[in-house]
């Protein structure tokens, strides 16, 4: 019963805030290395450089629309005289330019987005006009006066030359997708996908294909925590479980960090006898940060430093495993991705129930989020704290519910992370 | 100037609601075919069928703290004695079982998650008790009374066996995955990801390699489309632009349309004259389903159906060709992936500026979301609707501003439509 002797140790480890956990990490974070690769492999990616505009954007003089191309000055008559004509001396299609510049009494017919021709400082839509033929030569009519610059998208309107497009540790979706390819961008360089090692402990933990055993669970962190690691922007290797052999899983972690951006194992943290990765953080073979968060679940989520690499052994209990990845190791893996935003968004919701768990740390409580006329609701998922088998997969948000004495009210002002990858 | 003749049969197209539009597509998206995949290459894939609990879970009474296995009966004399003392039998880590019964007078070290040993009906917290030694035997001390099933939680207490735990069309993130490792779901059933070409049309278009040249853009519509795609769960496959030859560009969509689970066109349906997709619906080779819509931008959004496959014609605009995506291309594939949300969310916000823009049709502005002391605001991207270059990356929803003859003050209760797959 060799345990009982380290539990006194064990039992009174200092408790850390999370922010001042999340404060001891942020120096290990620090944007890795760079690839570059074909603007449609990108969705998704992190843009390691920033991205300047090679060119003003509309390059042209740009036709907001279908219609004419004229001088404003000849539509000055319009009022005294009915109809003014011009004579159309051209066509000009998108992506043709065209060589007759418009002269008094002259007009070009343009589509969309066509350069606008030499000459013409306006564009009056086709549905203003009327069309005659007068000795085979085309005119278009005109009711009303326009404006000099009209329909007309100036050049750089959108975009000055030199002008910073993107900058570094953008998620590449879309938008940015867009932006790219309009500036002629079809080869981008994006941080690399930190590479996370992870490990289970525990030798009551069975794989997901083997027989089921007497007192056994299935080892379902490590696939849970390579799903996180994927929707956080790192790329996930599970490595095999480390058995409750110190020396053996001391071998493995560390050479694991040597090899990998990051490693994060679950389980073996707790106060019970087989804490191995407890007992591994306390050896001198690497540097122990903290042990105890002052949090629920998971307030033995710890994490040590071994030549500048973070080691994450979160607590086993899957509740507790999955809060401790958002909070400690996703900010992480964003980081090397460039991130100024390295955190899960925080807002303010009204909780929309009763919480009645009373506790003298933070809770980070699972839960849903509901927009009701506008107002944002937080709905705690109601069951037992270690029923994590439906409350992770049906939660978009962890509520923070302070150290509290008793109840924390429906109608309560609360903070809510937001989870599931959103970047609202 | 051939296009003039067609002018008036494009200008008079019948302008159908967004609602409708997505009515008449929503027979043609059904759930496709499937595929058996790895459970560890399931990140962000939609299950195809429901997954049953195959056991109860727990599948043994587990013990829910670190500590002693005892008989609750054993404790009744607490509060008339200062301590009772057990003797400890048999010490049970995570994963094993114990043979030896407990019976009066007798304890077992148990640890968080192991199987709770017959005979004890309640779990006593480790830093609840003390030990001593007596003639060479454990004993256990406790002080006061405890309840039965106290610290165990049940079989079956988070899930029944034969439960339902998800349903098809779920999207797999670290929630689902915990749970169907848990279960020992090591191959997943999938729904195939559908398959959707992407063509460009139009000469002007250069593509995102070539040099410039005068008068021309880059076609970025493609490139957005296909990170669109890939958002909303599809695989995209960009195929060569279309030319401005009706027959040519007939054959090509025709083709694409037998290969793929559906084609996307962006430009080619606008008023002027190389409307060659505005064309091709009107031809008889398709059936039209609509070439206009009562939004903007992109009024002149346009499907057709050919043999059961869908193809949408989307505008040229970059903002018009996003929204049109979103609205229409994104639901097709949601409901193949058996989504039963197969739309963007919508929430009620609060406009945060007046809208001045006045139309006929609905709007769909992109715009910003902003929560402020749980109140959600709607932001609208400040610039010329045409620009974006810098509004598509920087929207995180739509605002719906309904027709309106004037301005939509700010402070107005507004429908907004959330972005970037957030699944919230």
């Amino acid at each position: 019963m060799k345990q009982m002797k380290d539990d006194y140790d064990k039992f009174h480890r200092k408790p850390l805030q999370v922010r001042s956990a999340q404060e001891l990490l942020a120096p290990f974070g620090k944007p890795g290395l760079t690839e570059r690769i074909p603007l449609q492999d990108s969705h998704g990616r992190y843009l390691a450089v920033p991205v300047h505009a090679p060119h003003p954007f509309p390059r042209f003089r740009r036709s907001g629309m279908d219609g004419y191309a004229i001088r404003s000055s000849d539509t000055e008559a319009c009022g005294t005289e009915p109809v003014i004509w011009l004579n159309v001396i051209d066509e000009i299609p998108c992506g043709s330019v065209s060589d007759k510049p418009i002269s008094a009494g002259t007009a070009a017919r343009i589509m969309t987005g066509a350069q606008v021709p030499e000459g013409a400082d306006a564009v009056v839509m086709l549905e203003m006009t009327e069309l005659r033929e007068t000795d085979g030569q085309t005119q278009v009519g005109l009711k009303r006066r326009i404006e000099t610059g009209k329909n007309i998208t100036p050049i750089g309107f959108e975009v000055q030359e030199g002008e910073v497009l993107l900058r570094p540790g953008r998620q590449i979706q879309a938008g940015e997708i867009s932006v790219l390819a309009s500036f002629g961008v079809h080869q981008v360089t994006v941080y690399r996908k930190p590479r996370i090692a992870i490990f289970s402990t525990g030798s009551e933990l069975l794989t997901v294909d083997e027989p089921l055993q007497p007192g056994k669970i299935r080892n379902s962190n490590t696939y849970m925590l390579a799903s996180q690691v994927r929707a956080a922007g790192g790329e996930p290797f599970i490595l095999e479980a480390v058995m409750d052999d110190l020396s053996l899983a001391q071998s493995k972690v560390e050479e694991a960090m040597q090899e990998y951006d990051a490693v994060v194992t679950s389980g073996g943290v707790s106060v019970g006898d087989y804490d191995i990765m407890g007992d591994l953080v306390r050896s001198d073979h690497v540097d122990m940060l903290y042990n105890k968060i002052a949090m629920r679940p998971g307030s033995v989520t710890t994490a040590a430093v071994k030549d500048g690499k973070l080691l994450f052994a979160l607590s086993g209990n899957p509740g507790a495993c999955f809060v401790g990845f958002e909070l400690f190791v996703r900010p992480f893996i964003q980081r090397t991705l460039g991130s100024d935003k390295p955190y899960l968004t925080e807002w303010t919701a009204v909780l929309d129930q009763d919480y009645t768990k009373v506790n003298a740390f933070t809770r980070y409580v699972r839960g849903r989020v509901e927009v009701r006329d506008g107002m944002v609701y937080a709905i705690p998922a109601k069951v037992d704290e270690s029923s994590v088998m439906v409350t992770i997969k049906d939660s978009d948000c962890l509520i923070v519910i302070p150290p509290a004495k008793g109840v924390t009210p429906a109608g309560d002002k609360v903070k809510i992370l937001l989870l599931k990858g959103s970047t609202l």
